[in-house]
């Protein structure tokens, strides 16, 4: 029976620089830590360039109907479907080593935080909207961003269908396996270019006659965008990087563990 | 001596139904045939949904630093950096058993097109600004675009040097060529990205207060950036989906089979 390792899991949590397998060459360790390194700072500078956006030059935060809560749009989705998301989708590479089923977990615990948070932001536009008596739905940003959040929630009950509780055969698992990675990628990207779309919007509706004159608020947000696309780049090289894969396992993939067995402590053999 | 076999890859450009190696299975290649075809509607889709926006709804074409010029620019972002990059991309997966240095000759020549129609595209936004006063390069929307298009630029110069004249050494071809494949995908998401910035850019300073009353114009335009969306995801799936590589072939590889050869005639085994 595999016991689940998930106190080395934490353990790495916070050792991101000794993550990978001793037998990979050394270079490719060295410019991975460094590369995962890199695409925290990214990842944490958009949550931070968001925040000082919409706190210091948008008035900060409430759950009041007014612009305030409207503020926590653009931060809950930054934070929720780009930063979290992003790394949900990197653990399988941070933890390639370690049993598959801690990571799977670990993946759709961050998944649901990061669905949680989204839901709020989403929320938030909404609220604002409706206190506003602003018209909702009409604008390329809100189809992308629907787009992006429906389909966020539909690969997150596939994915705990399939994987966490898995209802389906190994087979049709297998099968779906590539089309989650492809839509988790995807999605990914999706957001990045629904907030890109916002950021634009926003500054529009906000400062357009400044904008052209490099006021301080409208380089931040570019800045904000740049930092996103240079995140969602390096997110893309380090899922897709062929020596970063997790290394197949034929007999942990036999045994099919999965969350069942994690919860019932149970024997993975079973079905 | 390997000779070309330029009137197959011609032929298959009109037969894209029969495209794919006999041996693969017949499900594999007959929705391998059908994605290309979809792909290849939506692109097309793409540039005349452009067209309609700019010829119907913004005046048409000219090239007299008015509006019209403007218009042009739009325009050749899609066809060049959108629709004829991805279709670039796409020849090797397409033409996947033909000759190597064929579909890279293809693959340079589509570029080569892709990048005329976008430095035309590039410079019809400039002259136009320039007439009308107008600042540059404060917004995301250029600041995303012109990233793509230096990059695009520096791209095809590496891919020039590296696979069609190559001046460096066959490993670091070798090392070099995921990195040229991954950008290549990255620059067409950055390009879509970039699109639907200017789409949204476009509406907010041409049609504000009507477009939350979904104007058909705004309409139109978001399901261009839809349209492009859907391109680009296709696009991705068709490129990165492992069974529609284009299978290795170490006997191509070791005759170093490239441009120089193609042109001159010679034995492929000279360096």
């Amino acid at each position: 029976m595999i016991q689940p390792k998930a106190s080395s899991v934490l353990t790495n949590l916070f050792s991101p620089f000794q993550i990978m397998d001793d037998s990979s060459p050394r270079p490719v360790r060295s410019m991975f830590a460094w590369l995962v390194g890199a695409s925290q700072v990214l990842g944490l500078a958009s949550v931070v360039l968001t925040g000082v956006w919409m706190g210091h030059y948008r008035g900060g935060f409430a759950w009041n109907g007014s612009a305030q809560e409207f503020n926590l749009h653009p931060l809950c989705m930054v934070l929720g479907l780009v930063f979290l998301h992003g790394d949900a989708i990197l653990v399988y590479r941070v933890f390639r080593n370690e049993a598959k089923r801690n990571v799977k977990l670990l993946h759709g615990i961050i998944h649901l935080l990061a669905l949680i948070i989204s839901i709020i932001g989403f929320l938030a536009v909404f609220d604002f909207h409706k206190a506003a008596k602003f018209p909702d739905m009409y604008s390329l940003h809100s189809w992308c961003g629907m787009a992006t959040i429906v389909l966020f929630c539909l690969q997150w009950v596939m994915g705990l269908l399939f994987f966490l509780f898995p209802v389906a055969s190994s087979g049709l698992r297998a099968s779906y396996l590539p089309i989650h990675v492809f839509c988790g990628l995807v999605l990914l990207v999706m957001a990045i270019g629904s907030s890109l779309l916002g950021i634009t919007e926003k500054l529009l509706f906000s400062i357009m006659p400044t904008y052209s004159l490099f006021d301080p608020e409208g380089v931040l947000a570019n800045i904000l965008g740049i930092v996103l696309v240079c995140f969602g780049v390096l997110l893309g090289y380090l899922i897709t990087r062929e020596d970063y894969r997790r290394p197949p396992n034929p007999e942990e993939e036999s045994l099919s563990v999965h969350f069942k067995t994690l919860i019932e402590g149970g024997s993975p053999t079973r079905p």
